[in-house]
């Protein structure tokens, strides 16, 4: 290794190339800044390469394959049907191959200096790469910390070909027969889900009595994860894993202390991330983190050294590449001088179940809880013309309103187009809307959006397709 | 027949139980008015039987037999896979009989008295009912004629199996070998999109040059129905069409009066509409209608008798079961005593081709017509990363603001998701957004919503996923 002798100067060094690396790069260099960007794999990172494109495209072919009885239904009538693993493999790696090539493109295009190589701080103005067989010393202005985080490994249990992380889960040849699922987060429940409609045995684990949403999202969840077969075992927290040839059997605890054995072929443990910091040698800056070592930063994206960024989930808060994204380039307006914050509460969740589930803004039991006189509308898909048509009538949506002052408080789905349609959910939140403001537009038809329109009129007793209340109460307009 | 002797008193009449009418029947109810409903026919009118949802199940039907060859590639081994027209014609069937049976029971929840006759008005303030075996007059408060309208007739020709409307279309039994289309609406495009997707060689034949959507998506459009090998003869005009015993042949005009003869195994003749009240008794009445017939109606559904309203596509304007449903509701909420009124500059227009295509607002032609400064950004949907795990990679994202004021005047939209992803433009023309309101929320990831993001940033040039201009002009945040 070649160590080089003085400290190149760069304005803005840039560690990782994931969602959140990659975005404030391109940014900043869009802001005319001078840009470094430091990967030591591939870039695209963990969203592109182990998350997000993979974790989605299972998601879908999932969804497509269930989706065949109901197409037969329809008159497409389909002889056979099975799913190709090795195929789907290739498909989602050829997609990621296509994306990764267009962010190389952008990086390029962008003239940001891409470099390959382990980097860590050696002060708050200096920061080393190691390229394995180089060693180069760079002066910096800005720096920002977008390096992501791992997954939680499991206690007492090695991770092997059967006991998987969702940073390992990738590596599968094929279906499992079987599949215990640790979590209760949106990874746990969208594999769950995926893998079931596939063909595998799913059991389910969480720790709590549920997945913190919205209680009447809650329920219409957990009525569909009964319908899918699913077992959800509540309340039940991991002991350890113990792995024979063809087996895993997985020790839980229940809530009594009790012990219970689960076997599957394949196990998944998704319970948490832990920050990629450990070699970064963030120690010696003194930048503040909180006690599981995520960075902490302010809106606008900025460590408690000034100078010195981060994004994205190796920071405090929702592991989200959506938000590593808005953290990236928030950073990168603010270090180059504008003025920008964000704002994680108008932050869009999403979970591609089937059917999917979105939501932005408060819970009913959140909004109770700051205080808020609040005010419900829910409508049921089954109710809705054109879930009729898809034959997708699972779901409902449901609207949070502020009883005082008719805004909008919280806006939630599980149901066909959920996750296209929280957008519009999000900008409401964002421009602080009214309940008139939603139910004065023209809605299309027949559209999965008319279920919002219903929900808003449900509050005041007035949706269309609910049928009156027995002791009708006193509605005006 | 049985005339009444005299007339008995109801406070609101309804002509017409189509959308406008039962929507308006059952807000009324709700608002606490004594509610009449006449229907010659079936409840939910057009919408239900011949219109929206046997359409859109077509178009659905098509969509999903297209997406097959995507699924596929995804690892979705479909070995065979035929469409059943049979099966489709008993499934949209079974649809449309569930939503009806809803809407009856509905109406009766809401006790709306159900007549079921042909009305017409004696007076401002009498209407007789003729249900074939009994005449009965009644004496209205508040009248509202939602009877909708027909399909205009092709000249030199006569309705058969073979030579349709969009009204008769659903009397087919089977795919046609070979479609021509004589029209330019959205009806018109989505029934050229869904035979051919289910195996008829389709022309297209359209009075003008375009179909009247913004520029670039004009030129999406019609590059993907090159692709799909649907010709479209652009300012061909209609002539006439003889029936010969397997085979129609059309007549057709061009520009320069030459005529062309295209010959196909049916046709559809989709190229307007005529209101439906002929037999209504309106011209004793006076009400003033357009030079075509149509009712004109203010923004609260009123005509120019000011306890008579009207709703739908008898009145004036676009042709949408969601203008006939939101005038339905305001001319019930309106007569109740409450303010209200609608606005026709915030409807969604929505086209369910593959990519479906969904707009609201002013198209850039529009907006520069009307006198706007206008700045634009648009985003192919070939960039989006969840169009890709899709393979659903067609279409764009259009944003149309005002240079001076920031405000959004327009958004356009064709690909995966449009139709669902319309609402939240719906709801920033509505909340008079900003730019910046658009672009400071989180986004999803991945998800399409992502292309509106940087379709809203390409304004400024600040896309990520677009390449900088070789001149790269200044930007700002």
């Amino acid at each position: 290794m070649v160590v080089g002798d003085f400290a190149t100067k760069r304005q803005l060094v840039i560690i990782g190339g994931g969602p959140g690396g990659y975005h404030a790069a391109i940014r900043a260099a869009q802001l005319g800044m001078e840009v470094t960007l430091i990967e030591k794999e591939k870039l695209g990172g963990v969203c592109l390469h182990k998350g997000c494109i993979p974790s989605k495209s299972l998601t879908q072919a999932a969804a497509n394959l269930s989706a065949l009885s109901q197409f037969n239904q329809m008159g497409i009538s389909v002889t056979e049907a099975s799913f190709e693993y090795d195929t789907f493999t290739n498909y989602y790696s050829s997609v990621v191959a296509g994306l990764q090539k267009g962010v190389e493109a952008l990086i390029k295009a962008n003239k940001i200096e891409h470099l390959t190589g382990k980097a860590s701080f050696m002060s708050g103005e200096r920061i080393g790469i190691d390229s394995g067989h180089h060693f180069e010393m760079y002066e910096f202005e800005y720096a920002l910390i977008a390096t992501g985080s791992s997954p939680l490994l499991p206690d007492h249990a090695a991770l092997s070909n059967r006991v998987m992380t969702p940073h390992t889960l990738w590596k599968l040849s094929g279906v499992p027969a079987s599949l215990l699922i640790y979590g209760e987060d949106y990874f746990a429940l969208e594999a769950a889900m995926a893998y079931k409609q596939l063909g595998s045995d799913v059991n389910l684990v969480i720790p709590a009595e549920g997945f913190g949403l919205d209680a009447s999202i809650e329920k219409e969840l957990q009525r569909v994860l009964k319908k899918n077969k699913i077992k959800v075992f509540k309340n039940h927290s991991w002991d350890s894993a113990e792995e024979a040839s063809d087996t895993v059997t997985v020790t839980l605890k229940k809530d009594d202390g009790e012990k219970v054995s689960v076997e599957a072929s394949h196990v998944l443990y998704a319970a948490g991330y832990s920050p990629n910091v450990e070699d970064l040698g963030l120690e010696s800056l003194g930048l503040e983190r909180d006690e599981e070592g995520f960075i902490i930063v302010n809106e606008h994206s900025q460590s408690s050294i000034a100078n010195i960024y981060a994004a994205g989930d190796c920071t405090i808060g929702m592991k989200l590449a959506s938000k590593a994204i808005k953290q990236g380039k928030t950073a990168a307006e603010h270090m180059s001088g504008h003025k920008s914050a964000f704002s994680l509460s108008l932050i869009p969740f999403v979970v591609h179940t089937n059917p999917p589930i979105a939501s932005v803004g408060l819970t009913e039991e959140q909004a109770r809880a700051e205080g808020y006189e609040v005010k419900t509308g829910q409508f049921s898909m089954s109710g809705n013309g054109f879930a009729s048509i898809l034959g997708q009538k699972e779901g409902l949506s449901k609207m949070i309103m502020d009883a005082k002052s008719d805004v909008v408080l919280g806006v939630h789905m599980m149901g066909a187009g959920a996750i296209e349609m929280i957008q519009a959910g999000t900008y409401a939140l964002e421009m602080v809307a009214r309940e008139e403001d939603l139910a004065y537009p023209i809605y299309a038809h027949p559209a999965l959006n008319e279920a919002w329109l219903e929900a808003i009129e449900s509050i005041s007793g007035k949706a269309i397709h609910v049928p009156p209340a027995r002791k009708k109460e006193k509605s005006s307009v």
